[in-house]
Order: structure tokens, then sequence, then C-alpha cells
């Protein structure tokens, strides 16, 4: 009964192209594909992933010698600005700012030059099976636009200016000093089982209730914001956007409201708040992409406190990397530290912040690109993907040390926090899915209750395809949620895959397929569906149907016993949802 | 009685010239005045000192509008490779490897444009009273080198390469293998009184015998060659050129010979071994002004294990820093960590080698232009100046915490490794002379015994004047001998100054001057001397007396009970002799 786990190495890719056209902010124009509501389908899978793409998955294939080699032309001040722009928003996720090289190839004029405007024009309209996205031919890019991208990569990359204090106490604003604000919670919200939800394309977060399924508010943030974080207490929001823009709310207030901001650089990605008992909502910390940097801050007033640097050298060839961006970061509830994950350079740093003028920083050799990543149930260990090089560090938070690199068992894992399970034979288990195929891989987490399964893929399903983003679960379900929201086949994108726990012991663990898309009601668009979000009481799970800026969106409510449509969540201010962060498991690293 | 003790801005000034153009490896054409040999002069000084420049002094001023601004003029390869020669033997000490500016003045291209050809080619020749060389009318540089390099800072500096593990590996070579190696001592040599005398012209370090004061052997090093440092044994020495050539000397081999050799960048300062219990002799560690870095390796192979780069944040407008050099590096006595100064962040690093896989770093906030400095006898605390702010930053090393930073009470600190001696009224203090002017101070280091005085000046006497680099003493000595090879009146500085310890508590202390340099019995030259060091019995202090390298040159050996002269080692390889390292009191840092 297995069907569509088997993906091709070329819609892969596309989804890939995908995946990046998310990072840049586009949806492409995919056309969905429409099912009949209620179309609920069982899937059989086969343990073990099928397909095993090359290990460079997201690197571009060698470049082949180019036509013509003109000399550099010239640009206009604007048209070096509108450049920039496309350059930041489409190319430096994979190319680096600096051009450098990242997960895609290095971009500097002695190559480009080499290879000259036309081959340059070429690729970018039309991609490569390598993973460069085909900007032309999606509709994404117009011809003018290549034509300047090529003409802009033959001139010198423009470095982004550095930004350190002085920078950021120009862009740092309490907007309500600590002593104007509640002393108690002004509103009557049941504020553990509120959703902070991203609404990408137009900068917002919107707060959810979760109890009445009503929008409280809607709070302006930075652009393209990524992700939201819970101080210890529940009590302050924070949410950064890809412009290293990060935004404090006050949760007490009523309406609860932004109190503080400040840009801590030209483009980041995560945001994290001290946990450790006794140094609750103390400090937070912003890794930024660039400068590659973090900084601790006041965790009330997110004043700038500590500004590190994360330049340094690759942790196994020991070069000098000008440009190690700061990916996910997670506190430590073992110790007054932040696990900081530098993605260029392979290097896990564990921040010590109980003493922030004599700071201690532990660097762990991991793996190099460094992504995302989560806690195991027992919140000891910290296991996060090195999507590019297929695998998985894992770390002791309480003794501050490696436990190991293994392979995640598919290609590119894209674990989000990942989810964690109870498997009926392993034990407890963390499963992360991936970008690149049908994997979804667990990993035994309980070395003292099944040692001999710790830290291995103890067990591999097969999801409905790759483009998956994100897997969830949450302790009282009895279910593994699977989204594929980049998989190139519509009917793929717009709906989840659930596996029930309690089967997982069988041979062939089946699948079932929630049509996300199709109970959500909304006739256009690509419809899809990304990151499953349990409410605290771990009885609801909220998946976001994710449509064009221009068109409708939702959120769409799934009752997690009898995987039954609950409610369908819609508002013409929800424009491109995609994140969503229940304040109770957010906070207490529920996943 | 106080002669001479008064320097004037402008002597003193010329004084820092010198101290460049010793960086620079040049003397300078100071003549010689002669007096008569055996004249030991009395002198009185008054506590505290009159003159107190600037803290800014090694700045230049800010450098008014030029006159001609012609474009940018092209040099041939070669005229810029020997610009680059001159720069970085003459300039980048002061202006920094990328002409950023450090204790001297930027020189990027937006600023020597606006000063132009003319404009520079004058100030290179003629100096500056606020610390620039008259490298013109010294005759250090000729009136063509001066132009050449007017015209190369017209250019873009070339930055050099990055110096990472590939390139290191490159560049080491184990001469003899470990199992190649003795199991034990084979020549007749009291080991522990051997000393380790720096040729800094020749590029050779020259072991002699302590004892019968014969050469044992001399060994080629890197250029410049800077300081020794001893393996926590005492079996292995280290030397490390300016050129970052760092050469492991095995003293168990007859004659003692060098077994391995590295180069860990382009320019480098410091070398360092582990002396915690437990890992005697297991790990080295150089550290690099380009590129900014340090590197963990083997200590008995020089393989190198970990690179860690320093470029990062100033401690405190925390702005990005793109050349934090290393300065002085030890090895604490308390913990399995190597105490790491960085000069331009102004960030005291503990390095714990513990576990280098999971690298922990404790970085402490102190103070910039951290240089050199050394342990207070306890070996507990660190106490190391940051010369252009006339500050000391103390560390304790047991708690791995800041104790303070503290004003000097003069101008430019430079102690070297200091001195510690037992003062009759404030117990243990630690010594530091100045670069800038006369002044000695005494600076409490016992909070058990002498609480009220410890971390604070207790005292300050005059010496002979600016231009010190050394202070020196032994714990079964009872004088303090203060040296001052820059000062640029010729019998200061062929002469040290000694005060007796037990007439501290005095008013006015007074000091006796020890004419080295005619005590040396050489006609020619300038007889600079500088470093007096003990030997293991702490009976005799011996000194270099540094001449030009076409100039005879000599140590002065002096019996510390009589201060009466015991013998003058002469030798026609002995070529510009500076530090001098005894074995026993360089590995257990006796000072």
């Amino acid at each position: 009964m297995k069907s569509r786990n088997i993906l091709k190495h070329t819609t892969m890719l596309a989804g890939l192209a995908f995946a990046t056209a998310l990072v840049g902010g586009s949806l492409g124009n995919v056309s969905a594909q429409q099912t009949a509501p209620g179309d609920v389908k069982k899937h059989e899978t086969t343990p073990g992933g099928q397909y095993q793409p090359s290990l460079d998955v997201l690197k571009e294939q060698e470049m082949e010698q180019p036509g013509a080699k003109p000399g550099i032309p010239a640009l206009t001040a604007e048209e070096f600005s509108t450049a920039n722009k496309i350059y930041f928003e489409r190319c430096a996720g994979c190319h680096g700012v600096l051009r450098k090289g990242a997960t895609g190839k290095a971009l500097t004029t002695d190559l480009t030059k080499e290879l000259g405007f036309e081959y340059l024009r070429d690729f970018i309209t039309y991609g490569s099976p390598a993973g460069m996205p085909n900007w032309g031919t999606s509709g994404d890019l117009s011809e003018a636009e290549i034509e300047l991208m090529a003409n802009y990569l033959l001139n010198e990359p423009a470095q982004p200016p550095e930004f350190g204090m002085k920078e950021m106490r120009e862009t740092w604003n309490v907007i309500v000093p600590v002593d104007k604000r509640p002393t108690r919670q002004l509103n009557s919200l049941n504020l553990d089982n509120i959703f902070s939800v991203t609404l990408r394309d137009t900068g917002e977060v919107a707060l959810i209730n979760g109890d009445t399924k009503e929008i409280v508010t809607i709070i302006k943030t930075g652009y393209a914001v990524h992700i939201s974080r819970l101080s210890a207490s529940g009590r302050y929001l924070f949410a950064i956007g890809r412009d290293a823009k990060i935004d404090l709310i006050d949760l007490w207030m009523d309406p609860p409201a932004k109190v503080a901001e400040i840009k801590i650089g030209s483009e980041a990605r995560s945001v994290e708040t001290s946990k450790m008992e006794g140094w609750e909502d103390k400090y937070a910390i912003g890794g930024a992409y660039w400068p590659p940097q973090y900084v601790i801050m006041d965790g009330e007033t997110l004043e700038p406190q500590k500004i590190v640097s994360t330049r340094g050298m690759v942790y196994d060839t020991q070069e000098f990397h000008p440009e190690p961006r700061v990916a996910s970061i997670v506190a430590s509830h073992y110790r007054p530290e932040f696990v900081v994950n530098i993605k260029e350079t392979g290097q896990i740093l564990l921040v010590d912040y109980s003493d922030i003028k004599n700071l201690k920083v532990t660097t762990i050799e991991a793996e190099r690109f460094l992504h995302d990543g989560g806690f195991d149930s027992s919140g000891r260990y910290f296991l996060v993907a090195a999507n590019a090089r297929n695998r998985i560090a894992i770390v002791d938070t309480k003794e501050g040390k490696l436990v190991g690199v293994i392979e995640s068992g598919g290609a590119t894992p894209h674990p989000g926090r990942g989810a964690n399970i109870v498997h009926p034979k392993f034990g407890p288990v963390w499963v992360t899915s991936h970008l690149g195929d049908e994997t979804v891989s667990l990993i035994g987490t309980d070395p003292e209750g099944h040692r001999d399964h710790a830290w291995k893929v103890v067990q591999k399903l097969s999801g409905q395809g790759g483009g998956s983003l994100f897997v969830k679960s949450h302790p009282k379900s009895g279910n593994l949620y699977v989204d594929t929201p980049l998989n190139p086949d519509a009917e793929i994108s717009s709906s989840v895959a659930v596996f029930k726990i309690g089967d997982l012991e069988k041979d062939n663990p089946e699948y079932t397929v929630l049509p996300i898309g199709e109970w959500s009601g909304i006739a256009e668009g690509v419809k899809r569906v990304v990151q499953g979000e349990f409410n605290k009481d771990g009885d609801e799970i909220w998946f976001s149907v994710w449509n064009g800026k221009e068109q409708e969106s939702a959120l769409v409510v799934v009752d997690d016993k009898t995987l039954k449509l609950k409610t369908v969540i819609k508002d013409k201010r929800l424009i491109t949802p995609t994140g969503k962060f229940n304040v109770y498991n957010t906070r207490n690293d529920v996943y």
C-alpha cells in the first residue's frame, strides 16, 4: 500500500528550491490539486529509506566553463541597492552574506568572472539539479532582475557593516519601562494556552487564545519574523525577525503589547531566554547571521550587555571562517547556560551566563552546518541537525560534553525542535524528519533505561515524501505528526501524515493522511500545511495552512484523539501564518 | 641628591622611538658617552612620580590636513614586497598588520589619501612628539625607503594570508621523533642553571652554562627570536621568533639540540607550556599577532592540535576588532589553564586545556593594550600591564576572576614578568618599571597578610629615568634591579639602578648605579644594558650589554651580595644578546 514515499531526485530538489523560496519569502507558483474534503487515506510504510541522495545534496555541482567573459559591469547605486536586497533575500541564505559559500557555492568575483555574465544569467534562470533554484522559470525573478543579479555577481560583494554595541544601543528602545509595567496580569487570558503565530510576510505575530480560538492581538515585529520564544515564567514573549529585530512582548498587559525592541545585526534567526532555576527571565540571547555574533541582553528590557563574535575556526579543518552564522539556540535546564549552535564552523557553544563579565564558554567540536534541534524528553540531551552533512550531533547539557555525532538516516534532516515519543519497543526516542527525502528517523534517547538503543537510529519510518519541515507529538498524545509543506506534490504539501505511536513496533507501521489543506475550505493557492503545534493540554494540534501573501490562509485545529477536524480559524489578518508557539509548551520545551 | 629622574616629555618620547626601533630590529645611532670604569654612583629618589604625561602617550596626535593629494602611485611587485617587509618590521608593531591602528594611528587608505604623499614622507622622516619615531633623521631609513613607504601607504594594505591547520602542518617538522630521543639526560650539564640567551639579530639562542659561563651550544631559531620558555619538567626549551616560528629544544641531548619546529602564523610573540600538576610537559601554546589566534600544541612534538581565533569584540566598547593580537601567555599553577592576554580587545582568556575537544575558555574583561606581566610570589595572582592605558590588570588564577584594574602610577608600564620582593613595610609586593618615565611602582599582592595594601600602588620609587624595560629580584636577594636600556641618555641606558629592599621603608630610598656597560670593557657602541636575570641559586645576576649587530656585545655577571662585577662573558658569537632565561627560574616562575 506504500505510495508516494519514493521521491525522485529531481522532485526532491524542486522541494529544496521551495525551501529556499520559503527562506526568501516567496511561495512560488505551484498550483494546488483538489481532493475531496474529508478524504483520509491509509498508507503503509517500510522501515528504512529507499532513497539516499548524495551527502552534499544542498551543494551545487561543479560549475562548468562558461561562455562570455565581459568586464565588470557598472551598476548605478540604485541598481546595486536593489540587487543587494535580492541577494540578501534570495541568495545569502545558501551562498553567505560575504559570498564565500556556505551550503551553496562561493560566488566571489574570482569565480564569477571566470563564469561570465551569460553563464550566471542562465544558471540563475534555470537552476541546477544539485539544488540551485530555478529563479527564472519558477517566475520568482523577472528577466531584468536576473540580468541585474548576474551583473551584480561580477562586482565585488558589499560587506555589510559591523553591528556592535554602539549600533545596537541606537536601535534599542524600551517602550514601557519596567517600573511602568503591570505588577500582576491585567488581562484575563489563560496565558499558558496562548499561541504566538508567525505571520511571516507581514512581519507580525498574532496572539491567539487557545481556548476560544480568537485573535487576542496582532503585534508588529521584525521583517519576515522567524520564531517566538517565551521567558521561563511565561510572562514575556520574544519574537525575532530575519532582519535581526527582536521584539519583547509583555503578556501581562491588556492587551499584551510590545515593551521593548532592538536590532542585533542585519540578519538573524534565533532568540532564547535563561531557563535555569534562579535565572528565570533574567537574560535573553539573540544569535545573528550577520555580523556573525550573539548578544546577551537583559531579559526584561533587551538592553544589550555582552556581544560575542563567532568568527573563528572550522571545527575539523581548523581554517578561519569569516562568517560563522548563529543557528538555533536553546537554554539548558541543568546549568546556567545557553547552547548556541554555530553553522559554518560546526561548533556548539555552551555559554555560561552566570557571570557575563567573566564569560565562560565551552566550545564543542561537533559537525558543520548545524541548524536546528531540540531536547530529548528529559531535557538533559540536546540533539541538533547538521543538515548538509545528514547528521545529528548530541550534547549532554548536564555534563557539558558531546555525546556523539550520528548519521540521521536520511537526506538533510530538519527537526525543528524535533518530537519526543515513548516508543513501545525502544522507549524514549527523539524524532526528526528530512527535507531531502521521506525518512522519519527515531533516535533512542534513554541511556539509562534503554542503553543499547541510546543515540542510535532505532527505526526509520517512511512518510509521504521529502520536503518535511516539522514533526510533532506531545506527552499526552498517542500520535506522531509529520508535515511535508515543501513537497512539490500539492496533495502531499497540503496534508499531514500521522503515525500511531502504539503501532510503531509493527514491521510496517501505517500512517494516516490528514488532508488539512482541504479541511481548511480554502479554494485557492497551494495551501501548504506546516508545523503542528499542540495546545497546553495536549488534546488538540494546530496546523498552519500557509498560502501566498495575497491569498487566504488559515489555522486548522485537529482533535488528537479522533484525528478529526475540530475547527478552522480564519481571519483576513491571518496572512501567511507559519510557526505557532504555544506558551506553555514553548517555555517548558514540550515537543 | 636626586638626579636625572625627571625626564622631559621629548626625551621620553625619543625613548619610545627607541622602543619601536627595538621592535623593528635596529638600535639607532646614539653615541655612547664614556664614564670611568667602576664609577658607582649613589642617588636619592623621591617616592611618587613627578612627571605624568597623557594617558595616550603612545598614540599619535591628530594628524593635520596635508598638502598634495596625488593619486595612488603604482609600485612594482618588488617595491611592494620591499615596502611590505619594512612595514612589517618597523610599522606593524604600532599601526597593526591591517593598518587599522593599534597603539599607533590607523593608516588605511581613506586616511592616507587625505594626508597625501608629502605629508606622509615628512611624518615618517621627522616623526611626531606624540611618539612616531623619526625614521629619517635617525638614519634608520633612507630617503628612498621613506618615499617608498609613503607611496606604499597610499596603496591598499596587503592583508597577510590566514594561517590555519593546513598551513601550520606544512611547516611542522619533527626533527627527532619522541621514540628516538634520549630516555635520560645524556650530557652532564647542570640543566637548572643553564641560561637561554636570545641573540636577537642573528635569530639564535645561545645556551650558556651558568656554572662555568661557557657557551654550551648555539641553536638557530626564528627571525628576531623573542623569548624562551621551559617545560614544567625543565627538559624542553621553547623559543619563539617574531616570525612566529617556534623551536623545541631537548636539553637531555648532548649537546642540547632542536627536536621539532613549527610556524604558527606570520608574526608572533608568545609561547608557554602546561604547568599544572598532572599536565607537565603535555601541551605548549603559541600566541600569534597575525593571524590573530593561538594554538595549542603537543608539548613534546609541537604537533598543532587546536587553533582558536581571537577576533572579536573590544571589552568595553564591544565593537568588532579584526586584529586582536595575542600578547603574553602564562600557565596557571592552580588549574589546567593558560592565561592568554589579548592586546587590542583588552580581554584576558583563561584557556582550560584539560579537554581541548570541548575547550572551555573564560573571557575576562580587563583593559585594552594588554602586553606583558607575571605572577605574584605565591603564583596565584597574575598581573599584566595594559601599557598604553597606564594600568595593571590583576587576575586571580585560582578563582578564575578579575581582581581589578589599577593605575600603574607611571607612564607606559613595562614589567616584563615583573619582580617580586618582600617589602619591609608592605609585605609581598610585585614591581613594575615604566617605558615612559622613571617610576618604579610597588603593588601589594598579599590580600591575606596585608589586606589594606593589596592591589594598590603602595610605593613609587624614582629610578634613573624613562626607557626601562625590566625589573628583577630573587627570593634570596636583598636587591631590586631596574634597567633603562631605552633611555636616550647613554650613561643611563648603559647602567642599572639597584635599590636595597631593606631600605625601602625609608622616606627617600637611595639607589646605587651599576655601570654595567663600562664594566663590560666594550669601547664602541651604545652598550644598552638590558634584562637582569638571576642564576638558580639567586646569588648572581646577569645583564646583557646589547650593542649593534656589527658591534661587540657581552654578558656581565654581577655578585648580588657585593654588587661587584663578577665576570664578563664575551664571545664573537654573542651577537645582540637581549633576553636571558635561566632554566630553573623560568620554569618555576621565579622573578
